[in-house]
């Protein structure tokens, strides 16, 4: 191997189950290696043999499992307020009409997020970020889309920047104007998207404020051509899109976010074979949120089989959000496709990892353990993989590693 | 109010969720109230204006809400070994059979719990119970019936014993030796029943290990012939029973168990009209179990309607074990009762207190606050009780109380 420099690492004495496809095993499992970084990065994996006269500084592992840091590829974890009032009102049969017009829902997460403070939706997200972090997060999406007006989609997009800036997680943010239509716009869905496309979006790209755009394609959210119109703006920029798709219905959201060459489908409970055919020409990745398939007691399972047939790389998040998916654990959204979706664990890893940074447009960096990826990695007291997901309660985190720091 | 002592301690400023249904509110909420403890009970619950010259030892909660400790009645917390691998078999599409066949399914988790010593059952068990004491559970029931001979099941109850001596929550032990039929009886479960018939049940009482008898009554366990051998043999001797029934199929064993006058019947997915009102008349506890039946994939749901028409107390428990259920969060199934099994917040409440404190014969003494009940409960970072199970993942534990003492 190449030569060390005093200031490398090596992990020693770790079972690596690197999810590098091309090592052809079980989780690409490689045993009787290290792990060598040097700044910030993996330098490389190597036999433990080619390690006797080390230099470096060395962490013996005494065996434990080491994996990619986890990624959260569709979060929605900047909010103000709070819907566990709301939740038991549903839970005690008022109807979600009743709950509205008192309003509820998603307009009162908006009235919150508006009247709240930056600093207070930082100290509150930074409380969030926290838990998913003790997990092994070492990769997040965070998308605004509470505010559905400029300036506080920007507020939550700042907040994204400040979160991120605080060094311990990398984020990935997203614009999400196109969430619903606000109450100013009731009876303008269209004028709503006209100032998406015409204001919000050129204006917070130009202020460099987020990577990608997202919407929700939906009989509740937007329809076809307003999405369209959307992605046509989001294309003029150069700017990257996925979507909120076929969650309560087929619309054919699938489809136009493939055309757009989108990052990845969410949701997708309702996608038929046409728009997994889509998706596969487009190298689209499926995000399956088990979270919210569970939380609104859906009965339409999203159609893993054909994604497996078509070979749709598929991610797993915990679509994080007040109103459809208070979970804020990976982990037991890992459990949950497994059980709700019939993932197998590995494919729950793979969702974890390397499909999910495939979804967020970081697959030549994140989500593996591999030369020349970034250092970001978990240190596991546990021997097998399956073992994280299988009891939700139990984190078996041992150290977590970001950028080539313990953190 | 009655004259404080100097060694009295006051908890002021606090929203109580009393759970005492003599209090006619949701939850029995009480507010200008403050909470006196003597001597690890409740002395009494008094208006803030009655405690102008307080001598007592006093916190300020500053308006946080305060519930009676939890109460997990139903968990299998001791044993050896580990399904994980099983389950990532299952989950790949390996037959129940063939994993049966490879020593798998419980009769891994009986070896491995007979081969451990009893430390290492202690150490492991001590592990999960600190994640139980972390979410405010007081007081739980661990059951026997990983070792299905006498030396084994007797060192889990001893197992048990010693947990309970560490002093940080209570234990109420139950003799589960009639969980399954062990592989040496594997054509003779007659003999197996008589086995704990005759020896084990009354050995074991003898020696004081446990409080009561649980058996499985199955098509996979015992018939209902079987199971009531099992009762008869623990009526003789005047110890309360309850019993793992309907789970898999309708079979008879609720009405047995409230023949028997049994303090429970749990899982009960598939009791009837009948068993429901044998329940009512002997005053038997439902205890559910949504963990088992979401791991399970079941898909015939617990009778609520009826089990609130006629009245019966319906508890909620985590059912920790691990084949069917490896959830180690009692939020987390107070979450699945109400998502799954269409649970109020407040029903799910009462089945992790008062009703919980019923199915162990504990009601005149846990699961409400309420003069002269133990000093067990729960300050929480929360204004609601939905807030505990609204949001799994987050855990708003602020202090336990555990015999008036914060641990
Ligand atoms: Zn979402
Ligand atoms: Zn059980």
């Amino acid at each position: 191997m190449r030569q060390l420099l005093p200031d490398d690492v090596i992990w020693r004495n770790v079972r690596l189950a690197t999810m590098d496809p091309e090592r052809n095993t079980p989780y690409g499992m490689v045993e009787g290696h290290a792990l060598v970084v040097r700044q910030g990065n993996i330098l490389d994996i190597v036999p433990e043999s080619s390690l006797d006269a080390v230099q470096g500084k060395t962490f013996d592992m005494q065996g434990r499992l080491v994996t990619p840091g986890l990624v959260d590829c569709h979060t929605h974890l900047i909010f103000g307020g709070n819907r566990a009032a709301e939740w038991e009102q549903r839970l005690n049969g008022v109807s979600y009409q009743q709950i509205s017009a008192q309003g509820g829902g998603i307009n009162s997460t908006v009235a919150a997020t508006r009247k709240a403070s930056a600093d207070d939706l930082l100290a509150i997200a930074r409380a969030r970020l926290a838990r998913l972090i003790k997990e092994g997060v070492t990769l997040l999406e965070i998308k605004s889309g509470y505010g559905l007006d400029l300036p506080t989609e920007e507020k939550m997009l700042q907040v994204i920047a400040a979160l991120a800036s605080e060094n311990t997680v990398e984020i990935s943010p997203t614009l999400l104007a196109a969430h619903a239509t606000p109450a100013e716009y009731r009876d303008n869905p269209d004028g709503y998207i006209t100032q998406v496309c015409e204001s919000m979006l050129p204006l917070l790209w130009e202020k460099g404020l987020f990577e990608t755009v997202d919407l929700f394609c939906e009989s509740v959210g937007f329809n076809l051509a307003q999405s369209e119109r959307v992605f046509q703006a989001a294309q003029a920029l150069g700017i990257p899109v996925k979507g909120h798709v076929e969650q309560l219905s087929l619309l054919g959201g699938a489809q136009l976010v493939s055309r757009y060459h989108g990052l990845s489908a969410d949701h997708i409970e309702y996608l038929d074979e046409a728009g997994v055919a889509a998706m596969r020409q487009s190298g689209t990745v499926g995000v399956l949120l088990p979270g919210a398939f569970y939380f609104l007691k859906e009965t339409q399972r999203p159609p893993v089989e054909l994604l497996r047939r078509y070979q749709v790389p598929m991610a797993v998040a915990t679509d994080f959000n007040p109103g459809t998916s208070p979970f804020i654990s990976l982990h037991l959204a890992m459990n949950m496709a497994c059980v709700q979706f019939g993932l197998t664990p590995e494919e729950a890893w793979a969702g974890v990892t390397r499909h999910a940074a495939r979804a967020l447009g970081r697959q030549a960096t994140h989500g593996q353990l591999k030369a020349g990826y970034v250092a970001d990695f978990v240190v596991w007291d546990a021997a097998l993989p399956v073992e994280i997901l299988y009891e939700p309660g139990r984190n078996p985190l041992y150290q977590r590693v970001f950028r080539g720091q313990l953190k």
